[in-house]
């Protein structure tokens, strides 16, 4: 992010605007005790609290806010908003990349390639599989919205249950056990909250159809992946795809890397080489307008719900 | 295969037909010195231009015949008909995952598992990616029509270089040169004939951009394999993907097993364990109906072109 990035997003409101740019390691205190609007990324919650009396909009360019909560340190006047919905393109299709992958037992073929082993069983298409979703937010719906064409059953697990169009069931939380028994594939892409934290464990994936397979695209604690490693061991989970981990970067002497048939991104699903940044400050941008003409800002975090 | 699967197939044809199933290894040549029609895989073309004087029909569950040329064997009164387009809905969804794993870095992704190297270097998305396809009959369709809405760009390159629907651009064989320099990833997608075997080597590799990756889903011998292997060790490809071999199985003792950034798929990229059968069957009844009602057969093997 540069100062002529945030002007080009501003676009006629930049003429008004004063922009600094500083390291985390660097700050402008002066310019953070002056600023009405603040955007980062894994920036100092204390020192914003401290400093930023005068801030209305704290923007963060993650579509998770787990580590800004409780929004106890934040500013009397300001609103923590975040950025939902940047990862939708590109994460929709990591996504659908990565169901397909799961659905084919691509995790299989890679174990069986590194044994030299040749085995052609075949897969039925992905027209046969349903694939549930838990967590239907932007993420989840894009993945779904490109499944849906190739015949996919999509089932939505969300908090409230209500029905959505790109999903053919959906299901409330409390309904998750119904659904889990439904899968071919589970995709994980529900927001870290206090709810949410170890939701998947041994129990629900004991649910699972043996041979099922489960994708996290949301963040490492929503799933135990000790549980998961066993349900790799034991056939339940016929493969799975992690893209989030507890700990980032994955330590290098960690022994998930070498679980069979157990597939790691380095975090990479959502964000894109081109252009990430650029969506953040139109949502940044897009809002101080908002808020300069008195009207609502757009993904503003609920701190009750987290996300 | 069975004879109630045939019968079924056939439909209201079914009354009028004697049907026999029978092993390569325990044919019963009296009653195919008497059928009229004929289907199966990897048969003996040698036995049936002895024995299948009276065959109308020979139609193989493949789509590929390169197996079965030249057709000097051929009955008098027969046809070959092959299978081609009962691979477009599996065939379609495996492309579509591969070039999405290609174009996301995923052969670069499992090179750094086996490493325990973190590295979250990120792609750009697909819909700034060129895909050339080198054939684009049902299969190089299918892959196509699943990427396009995607934003992928596709480009074809077929033999006559004629426009088609679901190509942005189309290049005729001629201008192969051309449309290889375009290409973030290259599917190879055409039949195996005279004109194709070898036809992409070492010479046509260095023509790619640095970083291009590569999928081949057409038949071993269309790719040496040898300047493949030379191309992803000089970085020219980030990555391929072959699911198709000279040699079938792949030897255990194949060096390719070994090769970073290369995935090797067990020739299943095309046939569902749901239904590809029936789908063949189809045609073939369908085929069965023309022939008796005396209108021309769908799928015949042109030889001269070698598909």
């Amino acid at each position: 992010m540069t100062e002529q990035s945030v002007l080009d997003a501003l676009g006629p409101l930049a003429g008004a605007a004063n922009v600094h740019c500083h390291g985390a390691d660097a700050p402008d205190l002066k310019a953070l005790g002056q600023a009405r609007y603040f955007i980062g990324s894994g920036f100092d919650t204390a020192r914003l609290g401290q400093h930023g009396a005068s801030l209305r909009i704290i923007h963060c360019t993650s579509a998770g806010v787990e580590k800004y909560l409780p929004l106890n340190w934040l500013p009397e006047h300001a609103i923590l908003t975040n950025s939902s919905g940047v990862h939708a393109r590109k994460g929709g299709a990591f996504g659908l990349m990565t169901v397909l992958m799961l659905c084919e037992g691509v995790p299989r073929h890679i174990h069986n390639q590194r044994r030299h082993h040749w085995d052609n069983r075949l897969s039925t298409g992905i027209e046969t599989k349903t694939i549930v979703f838990v967590g239907f937010g932007a993420l989840g719906s894009a993945i779904a919205e490109r499944l849906h064409p190739l015949g996919a059953t999509i089932i939505a697990v969300t908090r409230s249950g209500q029905t959505t169009e790109l999903a053919d069931e959906t299901y409330a939380i409390s309904d998750l056990d119904k659904a889990l028994r439904l899968a071919d594939c589970l995709v994980v892409c529900c927001p870290l909250t206090a709810s949410t934290r170890g939701l998947i464990g041994a129990r629900h994936l004991s649910l699972l159809k043996p041979g099922t397979s489960l994708f996290n695209i949301s963040r490492g604690p929503v799933v135990d992946n000790e549980a998961l490693v066993q349900a790799l061991h034991e056939g339940q989970l016929s493969g799975a795809a992690l893209d989030v981990f507890d700990q980032e970067p994955l330590p290098a002497d960690s022994p998930l890397w070498d679980v069979p048939r157990l597939m790691i991104f380095p975090h990479i699903s959502c964000d894109d080489a081109d252009g990430y940044i650029d969506r953040c400050l139109s949502i940044f941008a897009d809002n101080i307008g908002r808020d300069l003409r008195g009207e609502p800002l757009r993904n503003v975090v609920d701190a009750d719900a987290g996300y």
